[in-house]
């Protein structure tokens, strides 16, 4: 069992891509009304990440601030782009040797993939158990496991061991879809209780089976010499986020008409099908695996 | 019955606003297959009308390339903005006294909007009449009837009376949506056949009943005193174009939870609804009313 540690402080980030507008304006709204994130046993902050890009209803101004928090691009003072500079802003203010270090974080964000309510947590116990009790009390959440390597390393969220990504979609880019606000909403609710109730070691015992999708990997776009795209997301592919891929189903359609299968040799369940910010970094789907445990295996 | 006027010069246009992809690539696609869109009566030319903001993923660079055509302003050389510059280049080779002056335009759009496949025209009859034809061989398009203003004369399209817009959705920006792009390349197809009919005196006479959704107005977000939106589109609106909207309807969700209903006196047919673009236009969906007409009303 791990060694109890309370929370003391928590971060709610929105706006950490300026397009995303349900996490910006969740946090814009809580910053008026204090009183909802309030729970007794400890301190609940909020931030807009990335005010600047939000402000232009673009995703960033220079880079993507979530992969501007590598610990050797944070000591690199030359970097001058405007995430980098506010990445240690951010850093100075809630890392571990900040003003006011937050115990927990989450990362509000949307996509333009059918992901519909995804939790993406790291494989720390507190955070798989965090997510798990999610799954059990709206089962509709998903479980996205996405183990924090050099790479990953770079995003906000790591800053912190402790919190969690929350991730929903299908919605365009500088859109509020209120039904997947509230669901935000409600979502980061469940986490303070959860919260409260881990500080009172009041957390119940999970007797449940959970479901997680285990990150493998990544495909990009078929792509000609040029590097331009050569094909689109299959119709068949399009919006079946966490559905299986089978080897040999459809994949991709190339603007000429032909049909390109999805090539590895077992199942996989695609998720960020179609991203829209991801075509830039070569993705057009990640491959995950499923996992079904049982959840006394989470307490480790 | 109208003066008949031979089609010579047909332009198809995407990428007039930048992060629309599916008009943009099926534009590339074209340029390199220019046998797909070749009719022996009329020559059929392509352009992506603003390929910095599409090089760039945006909607525009300056400002909207749709609103820059209003002949003062193209008159106005001190306007210097990309997008003013690049407006005079289009009236120059493609407006009426241009180098190579066209006789109809297609322009393809698409939009986070559910309309489908919508043909946006003004009211002059032989657009009417085409749109119409669509909509017999496709039961699925729209027709969305926006009567040329002084406002609307700054779009794109203005520069040549004879055309529509294809209108495609819903789909995120920068995103390309397999299925809608090739609905759209179907659309572009049977105009160039219908065209090309024209040309021969061989249009079918109409026999059917046509629905218009003819433009009425717009409405905003409501927002607060400092211009904040406070409240979205209502889950039960949102998605749902072309569908009827009463007196009393649920319109928006407020931030707080407040439900805001629709407050007009009559039936009315929404659309644009919430299309991410239009916030700053301080549009938040545009009504329509439904006119069921004969056909042949059309043959004026």
């Amino acid at each position: 069992m791990q060694q109890f540690k309370r929370i003391d402080r928590v971060l709610i980030v929105g706006g950490t891509h300026g397009n995303e507008w349900i996490g910006a304006y969740l946090v814009k709204k809580l910053e008026q009304h204090p009183e909802q994130v309030y729970r007794p046993s400890f301190e609940t902050v909020t931030l807009l990440a990335n005010p600047a890009a939000f402000a232009q209803g673009r995703r960033y101004v220079d880079r993507d601030l979530n992969r501007a928090f590598h610990p050797e691009a944070l000591r690199d003072l030359t970097r001058s782009a405007f995430e980098s500079t506010r990445a240690r802003e951010i850093v100075q203010t809630f890392g571990e040797k900040g003003t006011t270090p937050i115990s927990l974080l989450i990362d509000l964000h949307s996509t333009t993939a059918n992901m519909g309510l995804t939790i993406i947590v790291d494989d720390h116990p507190f955070n798989l158990r965090l997510a798990a009790y999610l799954n059990l009390v709206n089962p509709a959440v998903r479980i996205y496991c996405l183990a924090r390597s050099p790479q990953e390393g770079s995003s906000l969220p790591s800053i912190c061991p402790l919190g969690c990504t929350i991730e929903v979609g299908a919605v365009a880019q500088g859109v509020l879809d209120a039904k997947l606000f509230q669901e935000t909403e409600a979502l980061v609710q469940l986490i303070l209780d959860y919260l409260e109730r881990y500080n009172k070691d009041q957390i119940p015992k999970l007797q449940n089976t959970i479901t997680l999708y285990k990150h493998m990997g990544n495909i990009d776009y078929p792509r000609d010499a040029a590097g331009e795209i050569r094909a689109m997301i299959h119709p068949q592919l399009q919006f079946q986020d966490y559905e299986a891929l089978q080897p040999g189903d459809p994949m991709f359609l190339s603007f000429a008409g032909e049909v390109i299968p999805y090539q590895g040799c077992s199942t996989v369940y695609p998720v960020f099908v179609n991203e829209a910010a991801y075509y830039e970094k070569n993705i057009a789907l990640c491959l995950t695996q499923k996992l079904v445990i049982h959840s006394e295996e989470l307490l480790i």
